[in-house]
């Protein structure tokens, strides 16, 4: 008989615990029958001694296996998803999904809403008209077999045990430890019935992970949990010293995904899109060779190709078509001006407080009851590196009537303008 | 405002919290408005960066604060208290409180009941019929102040917090940890009013503290903690390799006080009381030598100063005193022996399973709920050290009617007979 004290005692004096230990640990958590005050002792000890892979796979197993999971396999070929781990700014899915359904790949993607200063694939989604996010998960699959892509909220139980433990940790002074962020990002991930995965992990002052080096533990660990768990695994580490493209806001995110389906995307939202997308492409058997994988993205971006398979994935949800092709539609009609007050190069764009900025027009969630309005947002006309005179206008605020003030100045205050011409790596490594 | 989850990241990082947070701390979670499972969490951190003495000063002063503390100012002179840490067969403050009150000392004495293969002073005294060991304060104070000794049970609610946190500790793998062993006994001992402590820190295999290391540590906190707190402080470190005497059990105990009364003890027994004694006599400024100190101790014990206080005791709380004249009475007249099966030296008397074997026989208790049995319990004939030769009496076990072959083979087994003539150190060190 297992007991709980000796599987704290275990992890505590350093020692590794075996996948039935692990498996007992969650299932009976999930179950009520190891109360919160017991966990959260062995959420301490792992952040003294940490998980080994094997641990953290375990643990992801586990939590994967707590609820439901989505079989994909009755749809033909190679199945891909991507994550990241939120930043802000980041519409890469948006643009993504149907770059690669125009090429052939199935993109089966369940997602989910936006909480803090990132915010929700699903949230950007929903400033379409009448899109439809709750789909059966038989519609789901259709769909995917149909047009090779869906987008579509979380349906069923995932991961129970992941939503259980996260309030814990979120309350226990645990939450940044790396093997039980790697698991439970991971044990969705398992859930969701891709066979090839790849992950973008933010780095960055406006992202989760501070350091390249933290980044890339957690990457590599990511990376061999799912290797473990029979998933052909990419993991990129990408900057987020600044917002991904101009757009930050629901709508505003959706306007900026459909320029760059049109071919007129930001340089940092193209780069990363289709870095993920050629390792994609390539773990799909649809390219063998990567630049050649990047060549046909961009060409597909510029033809069109991409736009129009948008276009039937909104269709296919029940979503307004007509707004892709007005898309200003998206945005509120009340807009305010960021003005910079001296001239200069732009220095540094703190991305953590222009989410926030975004998240006090109403762009964001503070709470998870709260509602967020699809117009609002923040479109920056700089970027690090830029040259600025005084006068220039640096941001323009779509707005309603909340935060107006207080967005004006994260913004004014996150942004530095000085004499440094700076110029930034945005892929700053791949693991495979 | 302060806020648990900043205390729990402050001692998980390594800081050092201060008076007010420990305050904040254990008031709000003797209150019920820190959940469990955020204690547990920092008592895990603690167990990791463990605590300064300041700490764990405030921590004991804190849990002290949450229930009664005696007030004894009223009775003249420096009052003392001695705690051991628990050991087998110690019946030690049967013998020094009369010992110690019949040289002028006040000993005012809070003691408690037994749990586990250690028996508690409480339970040896109720095996005298009628002796009451629930007794009002003011008669408490009263009878020190007219006999110069009274040893009763807990009244009160001594340090609540301490009993809170004790429990989860046991469920959480948080037991041991120096500072929180430290301040949990210190929280006691400073509730109890007396002026000078002597604390008896076992080491052993037969003690909590299995090495020296572990034990000075333990020593040195505590008496620290005692002085922060302006009381006067000592500790030993005595052996618990072996059984103290050779008595175990609550009425074979109070026969073997007799005996030591009576200046008949064992040498072991005597060697540690006389120890303590002498301490507690300096600091009761009864006396200023240490060795002359120890010479009034042994003399007391031989001219019968101490039994006629230990029988003045047991009148003043309503005990049978006849029994202290025919203490065979307090023996249960079923009567089983442990016989030799080789010749040799005894090379080790695991103590933990004498204790165990007293336990089986139902001397003691598994369970708080458990009673116990007053007249059963294990005579060890012989000590480490002593000669044997095959079929002699190794001990003789008084029973009732339960545990008897369990507890022979736990004591045949405990005994190791070899051809080593070992001898032990029995005080270790002292610690002012």
């Amino acid at each position: 008989m297992m007991h709980i004290i000796d599987l704290i005692t275990k992890k505590r004096d350093g020692h590794t615990l075996n996948q039935e230990e692990i498996s007992f640990l969650i299932h009976n958590y999930t179950q009520g029958k190891i109360p919160d005050y017991q966990m959260s002792a062995f959420l301490m000890a792992t952040y003294f001694n940490q998980m080994t892979d094997e641990e953290a796979t375990f643990l992801a197993l586990a939590m994967r296996d707590s609820g439901d999971s989505i079989d994909l396999s009755s749809i033909k070929g190679i199945k891909v998803d991507k994550h990241s781990t939120g930043g802000v700014g980041d519409k890469v899915t948006l643009i993504l999904g149907p770059l690669l359904a125009s090429l052939g790949v199935k993109f089966a993607k369940m997602s989910g809403r936006g909480l803090g200063h990132t915010g929700g694939t699903i949230d950007k989604l929903e400033s379409i008209p009448g899109y439809q996010v709750e789909i059966k998960v038989e519609d789901f699959i259709q769909q995917v077999k149909d047009i090779g892509i869906a987008i579509v909220g979380q349906s069923g139980d995932v991961a129970p045990a992941d939503k259980k433990l996260y309030a814990l940790r979120d309350v226990t002074a645990t939450v940044d430890v790396i093997p039980l962020i790697a698991s439970s990002i991971m044990s969705k991930k398992l859930a969701s019935g891709a066979d090839a995965i790849v992950l973008d992990v933010k780095v960055g002052h406006g992202a989760f992970m501070k350091t390249e080096e933290e980044a890339v533990k957690l990457a590599k660990l990511m990376v061999e949990i799912g290797r473990l768990a029979g998933k052909q695994m990419t993991a990129i580490l990408t900057g987020m010293d600044e917002p991904l493209g101009h757009k930050i806001g629901n709508g505003l995110e959706v306007f900026e995904a459909i320029e760059t389906l049109h071919g007129k995307g930001p340089k940092d939202l193209v780069e990363v899109t289709v870095e993920i997308g050629a390792h994609l492409l390539l773990d799909a058997k649809i390219e063998s060779d990567f630049k050649r994988a990047k060549e046909r993205l961009n060409q597909a971006l510029k033809d069109e190709s991409a736009f129009l398979k948008f276009v039937e994935l909104v269709k296919a949800q029940h979503g307004d078509v007509s707004v892709l092709y007005h898309p200003e539609s998206l945005l509120s009609e009340k807009v305010e001006q960021v003005i910079a007050l001296s001239d200069g190069y732009i220095m540094d764009i703190n991305a953590l407080d222009i989410g926030k900025a975004a998240m006090r027009l109403g762009a964001g969630r503070e709470t998870k009851e709260d509602k967020v309005l699809l117009d609002v947002g923040v479109d920056l006309h700089q970027k690090i590196g830029s040259k600025v005179k005084k006068g220039d206008v640096l941001a323009t605020l779509y707005v309603r009537d909340k935060g107006i003030e207080e967005a004006k100045e994260l913004i004014l205050n996150a942004i530095t303008i000085g004499q440094e011409h700076k110029t930034l790596q945005l892929i700053k490594k791949t693991i495979k």
